[in-house]
C-alpha cells in the first residue's frame, strides 16, 4: 500500500482549502481506519500530522509496534497527556490553520485543542480522508475480493453442517472460528445468524434460539482479511419452506439483480436504491424494506459511498458497495440478499459468488 | 438494572446545570456504552432524549430489538436522516438548552444539530454519563466479578495446554472460543498472547510467532459477561526462565501489591500510581514502565476513574479499577501483573484470583 501517496494527496487537498496541516487523532479506535489508511498503523491509539513536515505520534505502549508498521515517517512518543503535547508540537511547527476530521473527532478533543493552542485555528473537515478511502486501488480491491471469497467459502462450509437442533450462537461462533483459522484476521462485524422469526430483524444478534425444521436462516456475515472487510447475506431454508417464503425470495432476488444492474460509475447512490426499491414497492412490500439498499465497504464495513434513499453520493470507479434489498415480515420471517460489488471504469465486478438464483433448501 | 433510576439521576444533574434536556446519540457504536447504561439497548445505533418527556429513538433496523430491550420508555422510529429528525423532535419538545456528551459526540454531529436547530443551544458536557458509570451498583460489580472469574478459569484452562510449538494467535483464538463457549458474550478486547520479545510490547497483538522453550508468555485477557468486562494480566514461563526474568517478576509483583494496598476510597488515582511506580523507580527501572498503573473497567474495558500519573480522579466506593504495573525490556521480554479490584466503603475487594505469588513455570 502506498501510504506516502495517500498522505501526499491529503496534503494537496488540505493546501487547496487553505490549511497548513491536517491532524488525525485516533484514541482507543476513535479514528482507527483513517489512521491505518494513511500510515499502516493498526494499534488502538496514535496520531498523524500531515503537512510540510509529516509526523506520526503515539504513546509508549505503541512505539515499538509503530516502528514495525509505520514506514517513511518520523515517529515521536507523546507524554501521557496527549492533547497538551500535541498543542505544543503544533505550536513548534508554526502552523496556524489545522484541518481536523469532523466525523471522528469528539467535541471534547476539538474544544481542548482550541483551548490549549489559542494561536491555532482548528477547522473541522467533513470526510476528507473518508473521501480518499472511497476510491480503492487495485491492491485494496484484491484484498476485499479475498475477504469476499473467504466469506463465501465459510458460508458453504457452515451450510453443509446446518441442521435442526443447532443454536444460532453456536453456528455463528463455529463460522467465526472457521474464518479465523482459515486466513481471516477477524470478522468484519458480529456475524448474524438469524433463524425463524429472528430473520425479520435486520440487525438481529444470534442468541439461544435453536434452529427448527421449517425455519428460514439468514446469514449476514463477513470475514476481515488484511484489514479489509467483506459483507454477504444469504438466506437458506432448513426443510421445505412455505410458498410465501419462496414468493418473497423471488421479489428480493429481482430487487437485488435490479440494484446490481443499476450500479455504474456516474450514477447516484440514491438512484440505485430507487431502482431496487421500486421492485419491492411494486410488489406491495415497500413498507417492509426499511433500510437503505447498500453502503461502501473497505477498511470499515460501513463507509462511503452511500447507496440509500438519502445518499448524496455519485458512484465512481474504485468504489466497493453492497447491494442488499430485504423484505421483513415481523413475527414471521425476513429475506435479504446481499452482494458486494466493485465499480469499474466500464461496469461492475461482483465480488460475491455464493449462489443465489434459488432459495437454497437443506 | 434500574435504568429508570440512572436516567432520573442524569436528569437531576442536567437540571442542576440549567439544561432542559440531555441527548445521547449512538451511531455505529459511537456512544454504545452510555446508551446501554441508560436504557439497556445493545444495538449499534439508537438515541435517547433525557428530560421531562424521556424518549428512546432508533431506526427501523432496531425497532424490534429496542422493543425487547428498552423497558419503560416510549420508542420512536427515526427516518433515515437522523439529525433533521432529531432537530425537529427537539423543536417540538420546546427545549432550549440541551446537554450533549462531549467525549462521544463528533464535531460533525454537534455542528449539524446546531445548524438544523438554530433555536436550541447545544451544550457539550464532558463526562456526565461517564461519571455516573464510575460508581457501580452491587449488581454491576457482581457481573464484573463473574467476568473476572471466567477470565481466571480460562487462563487456567489455556495454561494447562500451553507448550512450545504453539502459535500465539492460535492460543489466543482457542482461549477466546473457550470463553464464548463457557458463558462469555465475547471478549472485552482482543486477547493478547505475547511470547518472548513480544512480551516487551505492552499492547502486542498475537501473531505468527511460535512459542519456544525458554519463553516468557504474557496473557492480557478479559471475558465479557452480560456487557461487563474483565481485565487480567499474568506472565508464565515455558521452561526454566532466566534469573533476570525472576528478578523483574519480583519487582513487578511488589509494585502490584503496593498499588493494591494503596487503593482506598478517598485516595487520588495518581497517588496509587505513584505508590506502585515508586517501587519500580527505586529498583532502577522507572523508564521501563511507560504506561499508567490502571484504569476503570465496566461496560467498557477502559473507563473512569483513571489510575495513572495524569489522573485527576479520586477513588470512591463502587469504582472498579485495574492495577497493572509492568517493566518492559525491548527486544528481550516484558512482565506485567494486573488485577481487577473493586473499591468498597472500607477497603477493597480483589476480583482477580489467578495465582501470582511466583512466576509460574510450565
Amino acid at each position: 500500500m502506498d501510504y506516502a501517496a495517500r498522505r501526499e494527496e491529503l496534503w494537496r487537498r488540505a493546501r487547496e482549502r487553505g490549511l497548513d496541516a491536517f491532524l488525525v487523532i485516533n484514541v482507543e479506535h476513535s479514528d482507527g481506519a483513517n489512521l491505518r489508511y494513511l500510515t499502516g498503523f493498526s494499534g488502538s491509539t496514535g496520531g498523524l500530522i500531515v503537512g510540510a513536515q509529516p509526523l506520526f505520534v503515539t504513546d509508549s505502549r505503541y512505539t515499538e509496534q509503530a516502528g514495525h508498521e509505520v514506514v517513511g515517517l518520523p515517529i515521536e512518543e507523546t507524554t501521557p497527556r496527549w492533547l497538551p503535547w500535541l498543542a505544543d508540537k503544533l505550536g513548534a511547527l508554526g502552523v496556524k490553520r489545522v484541518g481536523i476530521g469532523a466525523h471522528r473527532t469528539s467535541v471534547y478533543v476539538f474544544q481542548e485543542l482550541a483551548r490549549l493552542a489559542p494561536g491555532i485555528e482548528f477547522v473541522p473537515q467533513a470526510g476528507m480522508v473518508e473521501d480518499l478511502r472511497r476510491v480503492k486501488s487495485g491492491e485494496e480491491i484484491e484484498r476485499i475480493a479475498a475477504a469476499a471469497r473467504l466469506t463465501d467459502e465459510g458460508l458453504r462450509w457452515i451450510v453443509d453442517r446446518l441442521a435442526p437442533g443447532l443454536r444460532e450462537r453456536d453456528v455463528a461462533l463455529d463460522l467465526e472460528v472457521w474464518y479465523r483459522r482459515n486466513g481471516a484476521h477477524g470478522v468484519a462485524f458480529d456475524l448474524i445468524v438469524a433463524s425463524g422469526p429472528g430473520s425479520a430483524m435486520p440487525h438481529y444478534r444470534p442468541g439461544e434460539r435453536t434452529i427448527e425444521r421449517g425455519d428460514l436462516v439468514l446469514f449476514d456475515i463477513g470475514a476481515r482479511v488484511d484489514g479489509y472487510c467483506a459483507d454477504l447475506t444469504r438466506v437458506v431454508a432448513v426443510g421445505e419452506p412455505g410458498r410465501d417464503a419462496r414468493d418473497i425470495y423471488r421479489i428480493v432476488l429481482e430487487a437485488n439483480r435490479t440494484g446490481l444492474a443499476a450500479v455504474r460509475a456516474g450514477v447516484a447512490g440514491k438512484d440505485v436504491d430507487l431502482a431496487a426499491r421500486d421492485v419491492i414497492v411494486r410488489a406491495g412490500h415497500g413498507d417492509r424494506f426499511g433500510h437503505g439498499l447498500g453502503h461502501g465497504v473497505g477498511l470499515e464495513v460501513h463507509e462511503g459511498p452511500g447507496v440509500g434513499p438519502a445518499s448524496e453520493d455519485v458512484l465512481a470507479p474504485g468504489n466497493v458497495v453492497t447491494i442488499e434489498p430485504g423484505i421483513y415480515l415481523p413475527g414471521r420471517f425476513g429475506i435479504r440478499i446481499e452482494d458486494l460489488v466493485a465499480v469499474t471504469a466500464d461496469g461492475v465486478r461482483v465480488l460475491s459468488s455464493f449462489p443465489k438464483d434459488e432459495l437454497l433448501v437443506l
